[in-house]
């Protein structure tokens, strides 16, 4: 944010470096943390704006809230596992929950394209529902546009999210420490695995179904058995790579992880190693990282295995202090650095 | 919504009617209207969602806030007095607006597409901020999405929106009572001819400008004055005929409108004669009706005329008991039945 001045009138992404918009400016990696450092934070400056955080906190009525949006573009709309619908839910809510809210009340606004068959308008908005009612969430407020054929690409969803915070809870980079054990709640990869299988029409023995789901439960249960929660962050795009980045970058300290604790199933891996893809670094939308006091790592991962969503929850490194860097311990001793990607591997995961 | 069944699996808007969405479902007529009514309003049920206000009243930490989502898609992305930035700062304070709220938080989501502009991503960022900072609100969180070139259509842009309803005020088209005056801010139809002259390139003698703008201010001027506002409500998609025929239909009772006071501007007027549009149905961006108790009317017009956007304010019509229907008492004396369109006439005006 450095190169910028308030009022100028010049793009602060030169022409010469990036003259459009390219796919992977959305694709959670370093393009995309440029065109949100460069370009949307120095404009919407505001006090509230956390960029470390996926939601605001705002204070209303003498509490606090938290408020966050996020579109939905997947393709394809319908995958194993979920669809666009439950998929809308699912993000916005995680991002409420990461922030520690409880989530309350979701918007649900819908870009249709011309010609989109009716019956799987319907399909996506009974998935969004039912989505809603598991998560115990409420969808209030909506709007409709539609855009003629072929400017648009069957359903896009942004859902934007109210989460209440309760009075005591403060999660945030900030808290991490040097010492502090990184905790996962399951098997990572799935979900971006399932895009790309049904996307590309790719068959394998097993089918892997996305891991989409929502995670609030898992966060309240970790706060209501008092376990010391530093920070929260969902391995959305650019998987687990880009999160440990951006909490190690916030936080200023170090995170190093260890291969040999990391949990992929092995029908993920195998086509991860087919097609060339990093498994720490694909997207998922049902998984996230809590980073906790040393002490509570192993009664953490404990509650989290006694919980849908949390049955394969494991504690995958340790925070050491300063640095701003993300290590990888492998099974053979070495480490190496795990640098965030420039744009996601794969466009269009969420 | 009584033909609808909790869990039914069949959509209830029948392929042998309509089999695809259309771009009259977008559009702020019938259409829209029916895929809200059979397909959203049902299976999102929710005490809280209020089919008849642009925003939801949501009780938190023992106050009112109002919540509200709209996407805008509007092409061409640039127009005479505004561009999609602007106008997605504008169309969702003034639904905010509308239920009696004071505009504080907005969330941004983009969709863009591949091959953008960097520098046009970056005018419309720029004219967000400035519309936020003009209207006082804060743009607290976003998100950005990239799709594939030909997926999209350059920026899509969803803003929702909070805001703190004061305890006293309480704006409901339940509280619409015969005898009411209906009041409008200015001049109607600019909005939706600067979109199609910019759209398809006609050039007019003296140039047509958007109305865009955020109206809480006169809003609250309204309020602090002692008016007894009844409702409001903002004539964007569906002009004026939608707007009035939504309230007539919420509130049960009628509205009927003077033609002769119907304030529109000769070169918007004689826009509309060539291409065949009624300026009663044309989309604005910065307009909106008040429903106020008769002996207010003519108090309220005066405040309005003192405030910036709302110097062309003047009282159009009145509201009689029962009927739920909107008539024009024309020049000559004679009345017709002013019904809502099926979709809008211009698709992709916001």
């Amino acid at each position: 944010m450095s190169d910028y001045t308030p009022g100028q009138l010049v793009c602060p992404i030169p022409i010469s470096e990036y003259p459009k918009v390219l796919l992977a400016h959305g694709g959670g990696g370093t393009l995309m943390h440029q065109l949100i450092g460069k370009i949307f934070a120095p404009t919407f400056k505001s006090d509230l704006q956390q960029a470390e955080h996926d939601a605001a906190t705002l204070p209303i009525n003498g509490g606090r809230i938290a408020f966050t949006t996020d579109s939905f573009v997947v393709n394809p709309m319908i995958f194993p596992g979920g669809n666009i619908g439950s998929l809308a839910v699912h993000g916005t809510v995680n991002d409420l929950a990461m922030a520690g809210a409880k989530p309350l009340y979701l918007s649900a606004g819908f870009i249709l394209e011309e010609g989109l068959d009716m019956e799987t308008l319907w399909t996506v908005v009974q998935a969004m529902q039912s989505a809603a009612e598991e998560a115990g969430v409420q969808i209030v407020t909506g709007d409709t546009k539609v855009v003629d054929r072929g400017k648009g690409d069957g359903v896009f969803i942004n859902t934007a999210g109210i989460g209440l915070i309760p009075d005591d809870v403060e999660i945030s980079p900030k808290r991490i420490e040097p010492g502090d054990a990184v905790i996962v709640n399951g098997d990572l990869g799935r979900h971006g695995m399932a895009i790309i299988a049904a996307r590309e029409g790719i068959g394998f023995e097993t089918s892997i179904e996305s891991d989409s789901a929502s995670l609030h439960h898992l966060v309240s249960a970790l706060l209501a058995n008092g376990i010391n929660v530093h920070c929260l962050r969902d391995l959305t795009r650019g998987g687990l790579v880009s999160a440990t980045n951006e909490l190690a970058s916030a936080s200023g300290h170090s995170i190093q992880i260890n291969e040999a604790s990391l949990p992929v199933r092995e029908d993920v891996n195998a086509m991860c190693e087919l097609l060339g893809f990093d498994p720490m670094s694909v997207a998922n939308e049902g998984r996230f990282m809590a980073v906790v006091a040393p002490d509570d790592a192993e009664k953490a991962v404990e509650i989290l295995r006694g919980l849908p969503h949390g049955e394969g929850a494991v504690a995958i490194g340790t925070v050491s202090e300063g640095g701003s860097l993300v290590t990888l311990k492998s099974r053979f001793g070495a480490a190496r650095v795990l640098s965030m990607l420039s744009g996601e591997q794969l466009p269009r995961i969420c």
